[in-house]
């Protein structure tokens, strides 16, 4: 067994990444530490988990303590893994960073985003994005790894085919995206309050949503230059789940269901539904999937992308699992076995 | 008293008529009818109404009967209205018709999306497109009006202030839209149970949708000129709401901020927020008002409008009686100033 | 106009006191204060209310200023209206306090469930506990009313009859009460996040809430002899809405439909449903309404009580506008008229 | 591996055997009947089992490709079953019905309360009422079993320890139960959808439940003498789960908190919660787990049992796995150590 610790698991990303490594054959939480909790038990907190991890409880985070892991998460708000990673990789730790610390490559564009000044800049480098359909070989081999956000998950897999084969036209790209009101974590903010989210909708941040430079960073890598997406992300009144609905205007004609179906064949988490198809979020409720459907209403080059995820699985924790597998040598679907809950 | 009919009253847009109206000052419901409850008790069918309608009886809908009525509304589904509407309006009877019968001014065009052939086609040039902000005059003198579908009032609001003035880009524009489940009505379909709708989100009809040449028709209208928009609705687990996200390249510089302003600032029932506003459905609901932001992220030629309705309200029932008050010489806002429900 | 003004009318409480009164005939808002809040508009706060009072704008409490009004409600936290009600009053001006601070009569128990020392114990014996359909005539002369909790005033709505004329079993009462999250109000606790309470359903203070004393300090009232209550309250995941499912052992037989007809034949806002029925909370949502149905299960000894409100207007800002119109000499409905919102 | 069919696997019951037993270790589906959706792959019905059933196909329900089953369950309405279970048991095959059929002893009451005359009325006495935590030896041998309902799960298990120590005061019991809306199964009710549920509760068959009759039963067997209940079932906005809370007055005084610790200490699926514990239904979302917690509010005779489970899983489901693996001789909890689903 692998021994893992994870390092602020009071929220929705803790608690997710403790139910899937509860149930991994490979891997047993050591350590879950929380300043604010120390000393209580994990199921008090997390009655979901009573049985499961009987001998977990809360403990101050601390390096020589975390030492002791192999591999190390980290499901804690920005600016806490940048100060600890290095430390840990020094002792010889592998670390996942489910936070934002590692995820853009230009410590002046983290600035401009996060307003702190990166701590570990020389880290940036080494730090691999932890999206397996795109860097796999590099995440066999990877120390540290910044877990991707949960949008930018799901619109790379949704445009990632089109960009690798330069199909989409300059410009064009929309990712129209909805969220699960769990995606904005369980901080006690306003606007997360049951009776300000609920039979409501609305979109949010447009034009100034953090993920953005990350999806616009990722999309380069994969186009080969720069590519710009207008990116509105929304509050669906349901707690998981991730809906991106995407645009792109087609350069040439081609067989898009082909080609994604072609491109996502090997994959073990990406499902290309049949041309026709609208997943719903539901369907990867509570799974490690990703399901996509491609679209061209009437025939013209415009396409609209359908994806889902939740958030808190492919967009978070099962994708953080997908990682710490192939970091680890296992196969990379250990512990994600479990089906979507529907209804 | 104006006295007016209700034929199909057993919906939600009929029990949203029946709620507007009782509140009327200067309407009253003489009749009201349904095949299949004919004989019941209104607040039988609807107990959030005792005490409101106590005089009201389903009765089987019957042309002499609804003539006795100064005007009649059709909350019925598509293919009712075309069969009574003629020999209503030939007995002095105003029509408002809630269903997509009298929508598309061209009959093929509705052969093409309702599969049957159009009853009436000789009264779709009279009757007038129910939309207040578009056409004001002509349906102060109407006597038959086609009341917009939910989805096509929130697109051509967001989207008027734009193609009046020629600021759109051709084949630029995108509407992204998301309903409240009541806006599939309250017909027995598996899509609509509570345990397939809750606790999700998808799109639907990508392409399909019949909404779709309603909402061309409309844009080509104010544009002067084909408009071709890409549509795609998708379904969010609330009851009520529509939002809108519209999106649109700029064929020249303009501060659209103050456009919108200065277009809807005689318009009782629509709401140009300040820049930078995110408008939620809840601020709407129950209400007669349509509230709208609009965005440039990153100041480009990009245009993200917001816009948000009440499915029910301004998207259907509360429309139809702004038409009613219109047709009626009543002040346009009678019977609509009930505030938002929030939350 | 009566001029009347609102004490901490950032929650969900005041935007319902907003709401109402901004459509009162005879009342109007001058004044409303936050401390927080304070030269913020109060639409830029409640979009919802954008366009019906533009002339609002958040001042800090002042008791001088405040002095200017006719009538004040508080919609504070409890500990707020006891330091301020003693001064208002001497100034001729009307207090309606929708905190806990006037409810309890017993300065004692106050402490022991508030937790804080009673500032103003010679006014609890002044201030009329503001249930209409109990008080009535004293509401008429009051000048300090206590507005009802949200739960007492389902409870004891639902048990008044049987309790008035001895009819329950000593011991037999229980209130099972299931409340709409808006009933834990706007503060920032973890309980409230949408996320820990949508697609979940829980009891919560067994034995231990602060309605609890209030609701047998209240039937003991009607009673005229202590009555013991076992009143288990449960969190359901909806914005609005209380359901009381009352239970209790008949002392003798008698016809308990006829009784509650009779009972609320006169009330304005009681409505006392056919033999048979299940009111649901839609019926009464954003209404100042109370639904009741009364059931013996084969027809024995034991009652069961369902009681639907709207937590926040009948259990709250509508009550206390019905109260205000009692103290204020108006008809006791007006600005109370408006239909419940369904769906 | 153990071959098992699924007849009437098109509702939300079957879906979820289909789940359970897709990842059990010794069963496979090897047949999944439906009249209606014969000849289509069950994954197309069942988007989120893409993957994991993909030799799956509805066919007839026919008694001879059921016999080359091992076991058999029925996920079908009331009526089915019964038909076609004592050919089932003819050919060697072991029955498993989540229906109706084989809950109630008495046919006689069998026919007051469904309507109908049983089929099967000598198989009655052979059957097996599936609650292992009562009948868990009878269940090793068992070729018939009757798994039982939703609400009759909760309120046994609740009420058990007291009933079987003869605690509980003649009379007093009272089970008022809330449930997600997928206990309503997948029908096209018109109280089943989204609109008519969501944002609101009610009670419901206060009086007149099917489960009624079985409780009754059911906790007749274990107290050795008849018992009444006050069964009042609710119906709550949410996917899943139920919550009973139960009302019982104590015979003599005793330790309740030890006493279900106790009774319940071996049991692998019931767990019961430190004192003053309040269990929410999501804290069993999909997993086969009954949580209770006990109080005695004010320390007097009567005490409050909150018990939660999900109702497709250990109220439907996951119970008739368990059940078959007592049958089949394997580990009780294989395919059963999903952890629920947080939030």
């Amino acid at each position: 067994m692998i021994e893992v610790g994870i390092v602020g698991g009071t929220g929705y990303t803790g608690a997710e990444l403790l139910r899937l490594l509860s149930q991994h054959p490979e891997a047993r939480v050591r350590l879950l530490t929380s300043r604010q909790e120390a000393g209580k038990r994990a199921d008090a907190l997390f009655p979901h988990l009573r049985g499961l991890c009987e001998d977990l409880t809360f403990s101050e985070p601390d390096v020589d303590a975390l030492a002791s892991c192999q591999a190390v998460f980290f499901a804690t708000p920005h600016g806490t893994a940048m100060h600890m990673a290095g430390k840990l990789l020094e002792r010889g730790v592998k670390v996942l960073d489910l936070s934002a610390d590692f995820r853009l490559k230009d410590p002046g564009v983290f600035r401009q985003w996060y307003g702190v000044e990166h701590a570990a800049p020389k880290l940036l480098g080494e730090a691999v994005y932890g999206l397996p359909e795109v860097n796999r070989e590099p995440l066999r081999r990877a120390r540290l790894v910044a877990c991707p956000g949960c949008y930018p998950t799901s619109v790379q897999l949704g445009f990632l085919p089109l960009l690798e084969n330069g199909l989409a036209r300059d410009g064009s790209l929309i990712a129209d995206c909805k969220s699960g009101v769990s995606g904005a974590g369980r901080e006690l903010k306003q606007g997360s309050l049951f009776s300000e989210a609920a039979e409501s909708f609305k979109a949010y941040g447009v034009g100034a949503h953090r993920h953005h430079p990350e999806i616009e960073q990722g999309l380069k890598q994969v186009a080969g230059t720069p590519v710009a997406v207008t990116f509105v992300p929304h509050l669906v009144p349901m707690n998981r789940g991730i809906h991106a609905t995407l645009y792109a205007d087609l350069e040439r004609d081609t067989d898009i269901q082909a080609l994604y179906e072609l491109r996502y064949s090997d994959e073990p988490f990406v499902d290309v539904l049949p041309a026709g198809s609208h997943p719903d979020t539901r369907s990867v409720r509570g799974a490690n999937q990703c399901r996509i459907a491609v679209h061209r209403p009437g025939g013209g080059r415009r396409v609209v992308i359908l994806v889902v995820i939740d958030n808190l699985v492919k967009g978070a924790a099962g994708q953080a699992v997908q990682c710490f597998n192939l970091m680890s040598g296992l196969p990379e679907t250990d512990g994600l076995d479990a089906t979507a809950l529907w209804p």
